[in-house]
């Protein structure tokens, strides 16, 4: 019998089959929402690359926009990946700086919290992806993975703004086998992952536990239902299950619709939520 | 019998047990939420004005902050009245002019259409109250209305953005009534509706139907379930129930969290979205 210590996600992860029904998703629902077209941030980093080599794929590059949206304090090398990263799709792209936009903020509001300004600048890029979107009748793809969905690492109303997202569902260690599959650019493959909201910033570092360990432990806990004596067999330790079940709990507001108090028999995203429930 | 036609939604609520309720509501909710402290949008309109009260009541005004944003093209009368609000119910306020954040977008992205700029400034306020939540530890309280919910009349990750909002399940007209039943300033009362996006721009205006209209058929629709039939007997246009029925399947979208591709098991807000169904 397979142990719990032994699961490797990229095993049960079949790219092409992935990729397949992820340009299918992409396809169909853009197409449901009335739209052909797609824009979507592209920050360098793999999950972006990723998710616009899905859109490319599924509306063809002509119908997809790639945007940069570098702040001043942003390390070069991520625009740098980015464009590397259109180039290779032959996709379209948009310069856009945000730091005429987020500066003025943090100055007049005295923001020097480094967490508080990066919500900014998250949020401050999804109003450009979003009036970009209007322009160009454009929907946007979101590029947030199942592990920074899990453990709400990511800006809501920023990042994990979208219309629709192809990668929700993939861990990041399957997002960067998709990546290798996809054939993306090694660099952007390769390289650690970082929100890139303040110099040396990287995913790892910040959340204090690797991609592969939190993953495992997730996949455990959360798609096969593993209970705390299973885990603990499993090799993990009781602070850091102890520690991730905490993020994922405290994070749930991020993933959910605004709650709304019930005064009605039919109250918006209770019970009134699906079409075919609508009879109107 | 009483026809639909004369379906009055003001006999069908009774505002001081909504108040109650909703007092409740939020009182509880914060808390839950591990918070004691609120932060709003205070426009100057009737929603905001019922928010606030409502916060007053459920927290204390000491733990409730009204945050005016004014654009400089705001009309002045709309800051006069949310000073009024704020100044009757005792709670703490702060201005911030979201001017010196929105022109620079504006401008460098050559924005002239009024839509857009609407959006963009709905947007920006949404960066300042949340980055004030995180500021104050704060939860950001919603004043979206039901029939706003349902008619998509606002803006995504704007002014629909927050973590909790009370008045989400009262149609408008069940605002204003709860606004009266709470003493609310009469001329926040009986000013016309309006965004206050552009000079002159009044709901009903820009909607082409009022309030009263709109209400009584979607109360009809939506929480008794009345088909088509049932409609036209009540006096209801086919080109009216057409239009309605278009805006509330349009703009679904609003009201559910990003569609995210299923590729796993449990997937978040598919299989994976209440606390009680965790099992970690």
């Amino acid at each position: 019998m397979e142990t719990a210590s032994k699961v490797d996600l990229a095993e049960r992860l079949n790219p092409r089959i992935v990729e397949q029904v992820l340009v299918a998703f992409l396809q169909d629902e853009t197409r449901n929402a009335g739209f052909e077209r797609a824009v979507l941030g592209l920050s360098g980093g793999v999950d972006s690359a990723v998710c616009a080599a899905l859109a490319v794929r599924a509306l063809g590059p002509e119908n997809v926009l790639g945007v940069m949206l570098p702040h001043r304090t942003s390390a070069p090398q991520s625009l740098a990946d980015a464009e590397q990263v259109a180039a290779a799709l032959k996709m379209k792209t948009e310069l856009v700086d945000i730091s005429p936009m987020v500066d003025p903020f943090l100055e007049s509001r005295k923001v020097t919290d480094r967490v508080r300004a990066g919500n900014v600048m998250a949020r401050q890029r999804m109003i450009v992806l979003y009036d970009l979107s209007q322009r160009d009748r454009a929907l946007v793809f979101g590029t947030s993975n199942k592990t920074e969905l899990l453990l709400g690492y990511g800006t809501l109303f920023g990042d994990m703004a979208c219309a629709i997202n192809p990668l929700g569902d993939l861990y990041k260690t399957q997002v960067w086998q998709l990546a290798r599959a996809l054939g993306l650019p090694q660099q952007v493959v390769d390289k650690k992952p970082s929100a890139d909201l303040w110099a040396g910033q990287t995913d790892e570092g910040e959340m204090g536990f690797s991609y592969a360990n939190v993953d495992r432990l997730l996949y455990l806990m959360v798609d096969e239902r593993r209970n705390g004596a299973e885990l603990r067999t499993a090799g993990f330790a009781d602070t850091f299950v102890h520690q991730v079940r905490g993020l994922v709990r405290r994070n749930q507001f991020k993933r959910r619709p605004p709650l709304i108090a019930k005064v009605s028999h039919r109250t918006v995203n209770v019970d009134f939520r699906y079409a075919r429930d609508w009879g109107i």
